[in-house]
């Protein structure tokens, strides 16, 4: 844990350049706009520690990588995230010396992610080993509005000399990844072009042959006056274009340097246009100009903040938590480009790879279900639906038949495109989590439509996986499941995992309630799904109703809890207080054999079940596991802290729920689990954000009804966050004394606080005492 | 299972060519001398399907390869052998026509494998697309007296036309694998030179940096008569030379090309002396000439023979096959560089990658022991003892402290070159294996100096790391291994795999022995023991002792069958008889996670701890397990059969016995696994071997004595071996009527016979009526 970062409402800040910390700033800086980002590279040349990080939504490199002894079945490839052109960087030469950070006394570090406008600025005082003293100021962004621009506005004020300065703005596509193997690298250029003040390359990725443009334009300023008389120096190498101006600089005097730079992908563009569009892009960009695309920027972060901005008095560290956490979540997806995902490292590392996890379907929706238009919910589960004949597919590739699906672990396409057996062969509970986001959905929305239109024909492919996957031991007389990996990915390759268990059970509850609910209120679409799917529902009803009735699951019943999987209690079972301080984070001190022996836990795993299914267990059930789990959990998955605030909250275990709520909203502030430098941790961020409205704003949906049941944490003033709710917005304030709901829209709201009915007018609010959730 | 090849007593025959089964006859008849080694790839071009290969004994490339997460201490690289330069080549045009036999009409084809004098002979009469008719007549080996030269008298006549051929012997290290990603190759060329009749090339692997200089130099006869006065033309490409001969050619004469090659490798050679060291070998190679070398192949392979052939009569099948195992073997292997060791695949195929497994401890020790001088087994366990300190570093790695060893799974230099999680980490049997290769050496050779000297450190570090690995579990009041992966490598991750439950205990008393063993007859030794490995023997013996005491066997005690891992019941037990064809080979039809799932074992798991301990359990018991286990038991691994033909004909399960044998024996010939043609199983022919001296023999060592209680398969007529024992040699012979042992040697031996004690004289024999053993 580092707490280096200065604690304000509504900006990230850095006083104080910390090389050591380098990498972290530079995910925690990252800044992006659902089509692109970057992490928070410097302009200039930096020799010290830095992971360079561009990346460009949708490009990836099938990485063919095998390990020892390929096993039939395993996926072709693994997709890696691919660091793309650096378009930020800027050489600064000054009378021949070259200015490298790393090499500089460096004074008045600020470093400023504002949150509220969506921009990055650095400020410093830098003296060259030669004893030049600069000021340096530079401001970027990338544009929400125009989203495949990026603008920088770099400015550089000699202190104490003058002299010759040559400023170098390039494009650089000769970039690599830290992953690579042997520092292959992955970008065949294609074109290029360089004119005075204009530099594009166009470069291709290796085997996918995504294409991606990637310009540059720039405008000089000396001494507020524009310099329109340079002659620049042309270079090219492979994969490299650059612009150098030889400039005389006088001490005082500013030099800044507008650098307009964009990235257009041959998934958005035709191939043989992505040149001359490029240009075009970034003639629109300079004749509207640096200050107007800001202002610009600030309007559309103000519009996002109005819909989703959760207010919280009296705790500037958990305010700032969960604006940091909102604001890189909404940075990474927009829900507007239906061919997307959210990435478990949005545009902040090149780490997992891929684009989707299940983390989308058990973190994300509730996200975009509470703030933004239903379409965004309902695109995220048809993008699923899409996949579903893919999904089939790779069941078939692991022995399935008749149309069970199981869908990949980590997909960018529908295939899967991850290759450890153990996670895409074994954690198969992904599956439940697709099945529960259609249910959530439909909870929350109540649009039962989507069953029909969507919903039945992957809840009928999801059984049939569970139907298919259990077998009946002779032995226990009951149906198991064996060869699994649970949400815990501290335990691979286990039987009886109980989380799987139960949400295969219940996936195949859900589809046969779904597909009779087809069949009763809409014939038509029955016909159709039946004929589509070749469902032959006496014969699977059985079966699956048999499996239901006959599944085992692993308790203890002496301790009242149950078994994360079959023999866990013949675990050396200890606290994670019991673990010395050079044994954490496990995953980086400990091997991996040693991880899987230990009774540590990964992520809430029965406490994932009890959470979605909350309604099926009584208190007492919940707290005799929570009190079992926590005290062996490490945390070490980012997935895992909002589940435990929510339950906490809910059993009334509130000083626990608060060292969670900050855990998992300061997990990349604060570097929980010293990982931060790889990139942040963006699906669990909406993790942090349920942890508020669902943990402290206790707000639930069922019933077709929204119910509340707040409770503030003791360190809060006050906490206030807006739900959208079937076609209304409610406003959620809560005090030390009163809880007001007001109804923002123009329709009557039906909700439920603290368990009592309200008929909220629009308009109307409702105020009551603030009461501390029952436990029973 | 294919059974395509004639059978005989000395030689491998394909007669016909069957291109569908080129690949499969490409590793049978693959040649080698222990330094290098081929498949039996045509020296012709060949369009068809062909796996290439050539491989040089200790080059390797250091594949970082990465699956998708990466895990702590997980190995660096993984080691691939790497495919070498192709020294066979030789290219025919006939008139412009280049000769691709795949294009071809081949008749009057016969490949023959002559075992007995250790070379390669293909003959055959090939039609070309325009209708040339030619005789082709190749005959080459790899010298075991120059065992750094192959040599190769390539014969071809033309039948139907008189004309132009050039003839184009080449050197060719443009070559890749065939499981590389994307085609990479692996060699960096360094050098090359090409004369008129000579050709030259130093290439270099990536990374590794060995250097293999590979020659040629030919002669060229037409009608019997030398070509001196050819001008070839000379062609160099990147890491590629040849010399094209224009001859002009008459129907029916026949001509000759004698191309003699070399591999010199930099282990062997200072790189700067490669090249030149290369030409005076073959330099030497062409003075003695192809029919010298030829002869004195034969008569080293005669030699050979004498010590280590086994005779079957009345079965020409598995006469054939037992030699062929004996035969491979021995190209594999010879005992003479301490560097090497015995690969799984040897010099025949590239797959599974490194060269020492624990087949070498568990399998091939026996082999050398019987067959070979004490010094060459010795050889083999000193190898280990050398890694010692890299075995304990590699359980550093994993966390094991205080001189704990872990012998890696597979290794080129005592680190670990394997990297899945599922192996290198948990397949840890390996290590009880490496401990009981001591306890076998000495129970065989009485060598008890072995202990003082090497043996004690190493099964300190082994009992210490045991001691490490198993944990008390409160919930069972025993200790219980967790998280390992047994010999059936068909489970992974199991807990309490009776196997290495079973060996961890008998490793840890067997090392307390040995150290008491040596305290009390070599004090000196001793106590430098003690000073090496810090061992306070009080302390850590009491560990080992209350472990040794208290360690869990999962049992089934209603069938009185041992449980090959926790849960095992739990599974869908059925036997592979209720397989369908289509789904075998498992690992070839079915997903990873479905093999993991099922009952189906891969090799003996529980039956190799009974094979390996029999002298502690009763005939029943090992009835009971074989019974429950072998109907499951696939045998996809080549090292399962022998061990139940040893315990079969121990309890009296006969024809269980010999099918076993045949399957063994006869595994790549007839291609049981369907993956003969990726290489053949070498380490596996070991157990073959086995099968016959322990199996059929009924060969022991125990007490200082040898003991057989010989039993003849109903099909053989007679069986004939010979065991090196204690400086002597005894000559076995059985047929349906009596059992006679001769003792060849100097001294006399005391031996068991059927449990029956005799002192046999030197020179003398004992004859007795054959039996059938006792089943109790």
């Amino acid at each position: 844990m580092k707490q280096y970062l200065k604690q304000d409402e509504w900006c990230i800040i850095e006083e104080g350049f910390k090389p050591e910390y380098n990498e972290i700033s530079e995910s925690v800086f990252s800044i992006g706009n659902g089509r692109m980002g970057q992490r928070a590279n410097f302009e200039e040349r930096y020799s010290g520690k830095s992971l360079q990080g561009n990346y460009v939504a949708g490009v990836y490199y099938p990485d063919k990588t095998r390990v020892g002894w390929w096993k039939n079945g395993y996926p072709e490839y693994f997709a890696k995230v691919l660091n793309a052109a650096n378009w930020i960087g800027i050489d600064i030469e000054l009378d021949g010396e070259m200015l490298d950070l790393a090499t500089c006394k460096i004074s008045d570090f600020r470093r400023v992610l504002n949150m509220r406008e969506g921009y990055l600025l650095r400020t410093c005082t830098v003296t060259t080993p030669t004893g030049k003293t600069l000021k340096i100021n530079a401001q970027r962004f990338c544009s929400i509005v125009d989203d495949e621009v990026g603008a920088i506005c770099y400015s550089i004020t000699p202190v104490n000399f003058s002299g010759k300065m040559v400023v170098t703005p390039y494009v650089d596509a000769d970039v690599k990844n830290r992953d690579a193997n042997y520092d292959e690298k992955f970008w065949i250029e294609i074109s290029k072009l360089v004119r005075n003040s204009q530099a594009y390359l166009v470069a291709e990725t290796k085997k996918t042959g995504f294409q991606v443009a990637t310009g540059m334009l720039f405008q000089i300023f000396q001494g507020g006056k524009e310099e329109n008389e340079f002659v620049a120096t042309r270079r090219k190498r492979e994969n490299f274009v650059s612009c150098s101006v030889p400039l005389t600089v006088k001490a005082k005097e500013e030099i800044i340097i507008y650098k307009y730079a964009a990235n257009l992908s041959s998934e958005n563009h035709p191939k043989e246009n992505l040149l001359k569009n490029c240009q075009n892009v970034l003639k629109n960009a300079q004749k509207k100009g640096f200050d107007k695309m800001l202002l610009e920027q600030a309007e559309c972060w103000k519009a996002k903040w109005a819909k989703s901005d959760i207010i919280i008095e009296g705790d500037v560290a958990a305010q700032q938590g969960i604006r940091f956490n909102i604001f890189q979540l909404t940075q990474t997806y927009t829900g507007e480009d239906e061919r997307l995902n959210i990435g478990p490292k949005g545009f902040t590392g090149e780490k997992y790879g891929g684009s989707t996890y299940w983390d989308t379907e058990a973190y994300c929706l509730p996200f975009y279900l509470v703030n933004a238009n239903e379409k965004v919910a309902r695109n995220l589960l048809i993008y699923r639906h899409k996949q579903l004949q893919k999904a089939i597919e790779n069941a078939q590739k692991l022995g399935f038949t008749d149309g069970a699906a199981l869908y990949p672990m980590v997909t960018m396409n529908g295939e899967e495109c991850h290759n450890e057996w153990e996670i895409t062969f074994e954690e198969i509970h992904r599956n439940g989590a697709i099945a529960y986001a259609i249910h959530d959905y439909i909870r929350y929305t109540g649009d039962k439509t989507y069953l029909a239109e969507y919903g039945a024909e992957v809840l009928i492919g999801i059984a049939r996986f569970w139907a298919q996957r259990v077998h009946f031991s002779a032995h226990k007389q009951q149906y198991v499941m064996h060869g699994v990996t649970g949400p815990n990915e501290y335990e691979n390759n286990v039987n009886n995992n109980w989380y799987t268990n139960y949400i295969a059970v219940w996936c195949m509850e859900y589809a046969m309630e779904s597909i009779q609910f087809v069949q009763k209120n809409d014939t038509e679409s029955y016909k159709t799904l039946v004929t589509k799917t070749n469902l032959n529902a006496s014969k699977e009803f059985a079966k699956w109703e048999h499996i239901c009735k006959n599944m085992y699951f692993p308790e203890d019943t002496k301790r009242g809890v149950f078994l994360q999987q079959d023999g866990f209690l013949d675990k050396d079972l200890m606290p994670v207080s019991a673990l010395r301080v050079v044994d954490k984070p496990l995953n980086q001190k400990w091997s991996w054999d040693r991880i899987l022996r230990s009774c540590f836990i990964k992520q809430a795993d029965v406490l994932q079940g009890l959470y979605f299914f909350e309604e099926r267990f009584d208190n007492d059930t919940i707290r005799r596991n929570f009190e079992f789990y926590e005290p062996m959990t490490v945390h070490e998955s980012s997935l895992s802290p909002c589940v435990h605030v929510i339950l906490g909250a809910k059993i009334g275990l509130f000083d626990k729920a608060y060292q969670m709520y900050l855990r998992t909203s300061r997990l990349d502030l604060d570097d929980y689990n010293n990982d931060t430098e790889d990139g942040l941790h963006i699906t669990s961020m909406a993790g942090t954000w349920m942890a508020v409205v669902k943990g402290f704003g206790g707000m639930r949906v069922y019933d077709d009804k929204v119910h509340f049941a707040p409770y503030l944490p003791e360190a809060w003033k006050s906490m206030t966050f807006k739900a959208r709710f079937r076609g209304g917005v409610l406003e959620m304030n809560v005090t030390k004394e009163h809880v007001t709901v007001k109804n923002m829209g123009e329709k009557a709201i039906d909700l439920s606080l603290y368990g009592e009915m309200h008929l909220l007018e629009a308009h109307k609010s409702v105020v009551l005492s603030t009461q501390v959730p029952v436990t029973e």
